[in-house]
């Protein structure tokens, strides 16, 4: 796809320096951008990059003196970069409205005419699916679950009974929502499985990566806050309560029945322990472990976490203990002197 | 579903101490229960919490004279509280026996009568499927794979050929049973896949979360012992040996060929490196890695794992480790002071 | 499948030393070869086993006076092996070439003659699928991908659009590629995804295991380069540069735009943080975490991830740390002694 620049600067609202003529074929980050790219200035320790750079035009929230190539002016360069990358979006054939001739669908489902149900889809009865929601391939949507309207559930996805997914809703492929959680008694020699009579509710703007597993609730609900997202392979246990607009990084780990504030950002591979407490806008940094419940605002790091400053400091000083060592020896050798010299005297 | 105290100690062999005729609506833990709830104590400690519970009854061991609300007196409270939930699970139809018309199913494949295989199921030859079991959609089960009796396999799993699943099991979605093992050697400038002419072996009341991945053998089988569980996100890879009774938490990985004793417990995101082997009843705690071996009944934690006690240890002395860097160089000053007055007299 | 020693020689290009009509069924590692089993010495430690081993004949590179079994000598064993292992791989039909009658195919796709598309595949307008190629079932191929010859797409994969699989690539059970990566930028109080323009590029000879994800690209491409082997449960974001014949191994996680080189050895569980470099040949060990970047040739552990050697001394130093403590407190005794000593001298 290419447009003209000035079609651009329209299409994304922004105003445009010079050189409305030229064409455009895609957005690039600066290190990438060649002639005929669109890139874009976020932060200004690339501006010296830029000014190397043979991108066709920048897209910038400030007008910048020293730059030759045309500048696209926005408001905000992140809501303008956004728009620009739509405006490049590689052309996809929609899937249509409708239920697919192959979808098995139970008579007391209820699909909106809006929806799209695609090849061997299974819905089962008592189902819900919203408006203008596309429901892909080989899919199993469990009895009585609900999908709001707007949400896309990729291929191979499974969605068990009792779920409730919000509107808005984005859930990749072969991702597992409300499978039963690891809860066992050991009775009689054996571990007995704890029923889970409960559910998962996924609010409204939750986006879920894929391979990633949310457990249903023993009783009541595993809970995603509205506006939270997840990445890919990520372990969420029964009963977890996660508040809104957190940010779940891929690999992280939530043991049962902890509680997530809302915003709180988990590094890649970090992990809650069970019926821990995660106030809110607390971080728990890359493969790190919150054995106790974190703080609100708080960074934490290391296994187990602590206060960021903490970890670091102790990274630091555990990487010198050779040089600790031996200056305990060193210490110990001359007290040795001194008290065979005070020996001496005596 | 609504019953009457007087109905649910019935159904669950429970001495009712009073209030038979109140109605209940679910199973609730203490701190979530409301009007109409059954709730239960399996511990003391959450005693204070009981007396201000407005829960409808309490599922107990021990009758309890502080205690107002009817008491549902078991032999034994995980038992009751199992089958308590079980009284008010939620209706779901179930799967009818029989082959869906949509399923593939190759002629030499052999399906009880009353096995159930679900829409868009491939069964490839010489598959064999006991009674009561239940295959749900889109799983494929490879050639000559056997699935025992009363065992589920539901939707999006993926058994590959010659793999031996015992009775009673359950493998919940998008799991992955009998892929080949991460095996090469280095030939001639490129890395050459091992064959794996092996398979897996999962004994009885096994059951697996769902997106959990275990490779075939490269030689003899990939076992799991009856009535071990093991959770979501689990990756055990081939020739790994696993006893029986054994609780595999969710992101655990076990590398290729490690021996895993009867009754062992691997909490969330451990590990145990190839070859190792973890004595029976062993603990490997959260987000620790056994690089070496485990000794039955011992507790280990850390990255390399160590004896609990030392790891926390090590732990609380890591933190404390500014402190001893001051301590030591005021010793030293102290030395030099030491030094100097020595130097001094002489 | 039985066959004679001779037979097998015959067929590995071996040399046999002796016992060319026995018979032989298997091949099995020294410690569990039984009669009839071939089994084969790849290092000399195992050679007093092997001297005890009741296993039909050997495969090693050298003659071993030693040794009273029939011997196949040949030039390379791990490639014997191979060869002798495939000797006796199960017996498996061959996937039919064709499209099955299940699939559901788009007009504009291309699919070679010789491929194969399995049951109740979906392959989407504009994909092209190559010689020989196999797709196994309930595989999702999206719009525009391509995938080459002698690829294997094993069941549940599914593979988003404009996605490009090199020839002779496997991929195993519910993996997924080409997922919108995590990238968000919070504007106007909400996370705002980054649509994601860019692919993903797996070159010729990738091997990827089972329940794995790529995530394709926000510009430009993921790319894994030609010969890298991926095992189980891998995450690898969005823009990650993976050079040739590297070994990934299970739960690995890799995070944005890092950039591995060639011949790099990530052993299970490791991680790269984002916009890291690994260089070439390096190895990060199991469960460590590269939050720098890594040196070419080096060897790093631990979390942060350091030099091997750093690493193991610190966990060393560090499990001693109660004696250090215990030393300082002496050494602080022995000081005050020398210090009231000293000022009972004045």
């Amino acid at each position: 796809m290419i447009i003209s620049l000035k079609e651009l600067a329209e299409q994304i609202g922004a105003e445009l320096t010079s050189g409305g003529s030229a064409e455009v074929c895609c957005v690039s980050p600066i290190a990438a951008a060649m002639a005929g790219d669109v890139t874009f200035i976020a932060d200004k320790k690339h501006l010296r990059s830029l000014v190397d750079s043979s991108a066709a035009a920048v897209i910038t929230s400030e007008k910048m003196d020293n730059i030759a190539m045309p500048q696209l002016i926005v408001g905000n360069v992140q809501k303008g970069l956004i728009a620009a990358i739509e405006v490049f979006a590689p052309a996809l054939q929609r899937p249509q409205a409708g239920i697919d001739k192959t979808a098995v669908v139970a008579d007391s489902a209820k699909i909106s005419d809006t929806a799209s149900v695609g090849p061997y889809c299974v819905i089962d009865a008592g189902v819900e699916i919203g408006a203008n929601t596309v429901v892909s391939s080989f899919c199993r949507i469990g009895q009585n679950s609900v999908i709001g309207d707007n949400s896309r559930i990729d291929a191979n996805v499974v969605i068990y009974h009792n779920c409730k997914i919000g509107s808005n809703v984005i859930i990749q492929a072969n991702t597992t929502i409300g499978s039963t959680g690891f809860g066992y008694y050991f009775i009689d020699g054996a571990h007995r499985l704890i029923p889970h009579n409960g559910g998962v509710l996924i609010e409204d703007f939750v986006e879920i990566g894929a391979n990633t597993c949310i457990d249903r609730a023993k009783f009541g609900q595993t809970v995603i806050g509205a506006g939270t997202k997840i990445d890919n392979l990520v372990q969420i246990a029964h009963n977890v309560q996660i508040g809104k607009c957190c940010l779940i990084a891929g690999k992280v780990g939530i043991a049962g029945s902890a509680v997530i504030g809302d915003g709180v950002v988990l590094a890649g591979g970090a992990g809650v322990g069970d019926n821990r407490r995660v106030g809110d806008g607390a971080v728990i940094c890359a493969n790190s472990i919150a054995l106790s419940d974190v703080d609100a605002g708080s960074v934490v790091s290391g296994m187990p976490a602590v206060n960021l400053k903490v970890f670091q400091r102790t990274v630091i000083h555990s990487r010198r203990l050779p040089e600790y060592v031996k200056q305990i020896k060193e210490l110990t050798k001359r007290i040795e002197s001194l008290e065979s010299s005070k020996d001496n005297k005596r």
